[in-house]
């Protein structure tokens, strides 16, 4: 994607290209054979989009950077109380290879030496080798989105060198912190470091990591979300060597550097980040990939601890079913009722993730406006995530709502809730998929409540519709001859947007929907409903005023009789009968000015 | 504040209430005489609001905590070079009163062992000993919302018995790592550590961390953002002794403990929490204080690196002049150009901080609508705070849209943006406080551009207002006749909301804005502006035709002229003239059925 911020990248990715400090790793042959000159950058965000710059594309040995993803899939395969028994959290101010474990506990001091990263891949279980090694290269894969390869050289090269790792391999077997084949623990430890990636594929793993441990593109789940906070919290206290403090200090973003060259690091719920490039300084870490890292933090302030408020966003809107209803157009009794009692509904909606802080948000609106509250609308459509501990608030809020007579309705069209925990033989909760369904649904517990008689049995007779008002008896009956009756099954297209109109209708019996067509720029077709209305509304009137097409279509919601008013009877009217065709106007005028005004009101809401 | 959450608080408040496991402190004798007992948690959001539970208020001396506050103050006070010369930011590995140096450096590991800690007190600037203290003291008291005082007892017995630090300074003095005289500086440090706070002053003072470096009560700033970052960095790799690697794996967040038996803890961007129990486990952390953290984050999900995906709220709306317009009704034509040629005009609607990963989610927002906009409106009405990282790549964006001949104009009511930094002489940008007197100006662009002869001239003639298309010019003479004309000067109220309509206006000269007046739970009075209009237009029909009071207050905006048809005169048109009575309401009909649709289709992008 080409914009400012893969411009500002590019202008970075400029700056340090021609920095040729440090030098090859050289502990193994194969890699000094890297070409000096490589330099990637590549920048995921936590929904997937990249920035990419260099040589983002160059494959090369994920070494190090592995630890991290290892010790995380044996957290999702053990749990954290069997692997914490063989490796420890803290910092050790040892160097990396250092061959010397916890005197007290026996463990390695953290997963990010190589003591404890040979003591996490030892925890991978499997047949063989081969079967080990296959379950680390599909793990790591799911994280790049593609089926990742080894280098079979470095691996050779790797393990044909590798004493020193036997060494820590097999005091880790003395101590009892690694399980036999000692030997094969190693082998699938080497080949593990000589997995291919390239820059890009390290961003979308870091971008998995910053997206609570579901790959951003692929949607697939890579690691459990409390797995993903215990691998950053060990990539921000060991994760850069001993430069872990001073990187956290400086750079401020849980990191993990490995000798092929590479660098990621994770911004949790933003960004990931990877840079490649294989000149390495005397602590082991990339040189332009730590300078890259620093200028990036500071050039867009991306440190960890540099965290905006976010729960002040958690709260789109806070509004009253009196303020902003659903798009049922109702007689003038049932709309008044919902005016006038319609504050006892209040509608929260809620956006981005709902973790503590927005249900902290939540919980407080929820009690400033419980006084005059009767149900509590917590609208989650735009919400994307939350969690089981945020969710045990959730009913708690429930449980005190019912003992007080109140009730909560949740609209979670995508089931970010987990619904089999709100069982409503328990709890007064109800879930609607549609915003415009559930209000709705409490206009009508309102209008059962405050209006006499409310519900319309039968046909309503022509004379009681507004469009009809303040007619002499003489004038009803000369129109009552003049109206037609059609009947509708229910789903039938009644009228289709963009065709000329033909009738007013009175709707005497039934439900119809407004379904308004659009088509975006990608040429789908878009349905919105726009309206609804019950028996005792007539609709269609504008069109036939003024002529103009249809704007939207008309759907029997259910079976639908209309009395109906056709063009020609009403132009006839205007030039035989003009003092019932003025009254006729002007009460189109009287209803059609309370639907402007009620949308006023909720536009107003709205924009404010 | 009473609900769920502080009920939730409240039980694990009672759940560990009866623990009392643990010693109280006793190396000074002053520490002893606290009542195990003591039992206090508060919560404080960055935003200002408490919950707090227990022995909240009660007095306790700060120790070790005031380690991470008055590093920060002289971070503020003479910038990371100077400080990082003296103090290093590595997690040592060793006790914290450990009386050892970096053997390459002579600096002490970290601020937050007493070595650091006492190095940092030394770079406090003062004529003497009470000036230096008064300063830490009134730092501290800032945080806190209020003046702190000492507990002199503690001091003096601290004083009387520190000589292992005594022993420390003279090493740092040793290697210039404190300044003379070495023995004020030790006794600010003692003194510093005798500050007496509350499990709510410590709440308050993590929250301001929390809060960017503002204290969300007072509003003051105590810290800069750049600090508040290196701060929580060493609070977060060294802040709990030996048990930081394992306190960030398992609580995860940046905390501070002190002997007299605080804990704080900050959640960047969220919360602030203190705990107080003065029973002190092995390692010197309040033993209630740990289980509180660690089942608080638990049960809150309050770790660190479960940080929900932020950037995804950033926008909180995307919308076009097509779709949603000013307040302003215009003459048809108008309207139509706006619907026509709105889309170039595309508004952003942000909210919450705008920092890295919002800007960049604008950034792909803008060059997604490049090639159709012309004009970007971005909307920072709904967000807090920005840093100038962002605002440079903001600048960038400008550079490129001006390039390419296209403009921002950005909404800031409350200064967000460092306008000084946007020089109208070079960019092409443009600032309001008002969205809709943005929008009306993009509109007005538009009709400039694509409407022949725009601009009306002079007096509109009245048989040119739509309330009167279609008569004869028979009829048009009687109309003439009837109607009145009235001039208001600027500034004038023409209509007052709740009153009896008296006329329809016809608006020929002049603009006027449409004001409601509600009132809030607290009688406050809201002033809306839900329309504006200007010549050519009429308004006030509707109050006419159904014999309601004025909906809404009517303000000329310059000087105004009007016809006026009487309510006297309608009726009387209605009785002698039903033709043109009949036409007139037709029209007016017409009128706002064209504008209910505007409206309709307004709420319709509004509510999607």
């Amino acid at each position: 994607m080409h914009n400012t911020v893969s411009r500002i990248i590019h202008q970075l990715y400029d700056k340090y290209r021609g920095c040729s400090d440090g030098k090859l790793a050289d502990y193994i042959p194969e890699l000094t054979r890297a070409n000096p000159d490589w330099f990637g950058i590549s920048v995921a965000t936590a929904d997937g989009h990249f920035y990419s710059i260099g040589d983002a594309e160059q494959a090369f040995t994920i070494q190090s950077i592995s630890k991290a993803f290892t010790f995380g899939m044996v957290l999702d395969d053990l749990g954290v109380n069997t692997v914490e028994k063989r490796i420890g959290v803290e910092p050790s101010g040892e160097a990396f290879n250092s061959i010397s474990l916890d005197p007290i506990s026996g463990r390695p001091y953290n997963p990010m030496i190589n003591a404890g990263a040979i003591a996490a891949t030892g925890l991978v279980r499997g047949d063989d080798l081969d079967d080990r090694f296959e379950k680390i290269r599909h793990c790591f894969s799911r994280y790049a989105g593609r089926d990742l390869d080894v280098d079979e050289e470095v691996y050779r090269s790797e393990s044909e060198t590798g004493f020193r790792n036997r060494a820590i391999a097999n005091l880790l077997r003395n101590f009892e912190m690694l399980d036999d084949p000692v030997d094969e623990a190693v082998e699938v430890y080497f080949k593990q470091c000589s997995i291919l990636v390239t820059c890009r594929d390290l961003s979308l793993m870091a971008a998995s990591l910053a997206n609570s441990g579901v790959n951003p593109v692929t949607g697939e789940r890579v690691l459990k979300p409390d797995n993903v906070e215990r691998v950053l919290s060990v990539m921000s206290t060991c994760g850069m060597y001993d430069y872990s403090g001073e990187w956290i200090f400086t750079v401020g973003l849980p990191a993990k550097s490995g000798v092929g060259g590479g660098v990621v690091g994770v911004l949790p719920g933003q960004l990931g980040v990877a840079v490649f490039s294989p000149l390495l300084d005397a602590k082991g870490n990339s040189v332009r990939g730590v300078q890259t890292f620093t200028e990036l933090s500071r050039l867009f302030n991306l440190h960890l601890f540099n965290s905006p408020a976010v729960a002040g966003q958690a709260i789109r809107r806070v509004y009253k079913l009196s303020e902003v209803g659903s798009h049922r157009q109702r007689v003038k009794a049932h709309h008044e009722a919902i005016r006038q009692y319609g504050h006892s509904v209040t509608i929260v909606e809620m956006q981005g993730d709902f973790f503590f802080s927005a249900m902290e948000h939540f919980v407080r609106v929820q009690s400033a406006h419980t006084a005059e509250t009767v149900t509590f609308v917590l609208d989650l459509r735009r919400v994307n995530l939350t969690d089981s501990a945020t969710e045990n608030v959730l009913l708690a809020v429930i449980k005190e709502l019912n003992a007080d007579n109140r009730q909560l309705i949740v609209i979670d069209p995508a089931n970010i809730l987990e619904h089999a925990r709100y069982d409503t033989e328990i709890y007064d909760v109800l879930f609607f998929d549609d915003i415009d369904i559930a209000l709705e649904h409490c206009e009508e517990i309102l209008i059962q409540a405050h209006v006499e008689a409310p519900m319309i049995k039968g046909l309503v007779p022509f004379h009681e519709f507004e469009i009809f008002n303040d007619m002499t008896s003489q004038e009803l009956s000369l129109i009552e001859g003049l109206l037609g009756m059609e009947g509708f099954p229910a789903g039938c297209k009644m009228i289709e947007q963009g065709s000329d109109p033909e009738s007013i209708y009175l709707l005497t019996k039934g439900s119809v929907s407004i379904i308004y067509n659009s088509s975006n720029n990608s040429d789908d077709q878009l349905h919105q409903r726009i309206a609804a209305f019950g028996p005792g509304v007539s609709f269609g009137e504008l069109a036939v005023v003024d002529c103009s097409k249809r704007t939207a279509d008309v759907w029997a919601d259910e079976d639908v009789t209309c009395y109906t008013l056709s063009l020609d009877n009403l132009r006839m009217l205007e030039s035989s009968s003009s003092a019932i065709h003025a009254k006729i106007i002007r009460n189109i005028l009287i209803i059609n000015i309370d639907r402007l005004r009620r949308t006023n009101q909720e536009l107003g809401s709205l924009k404010s």
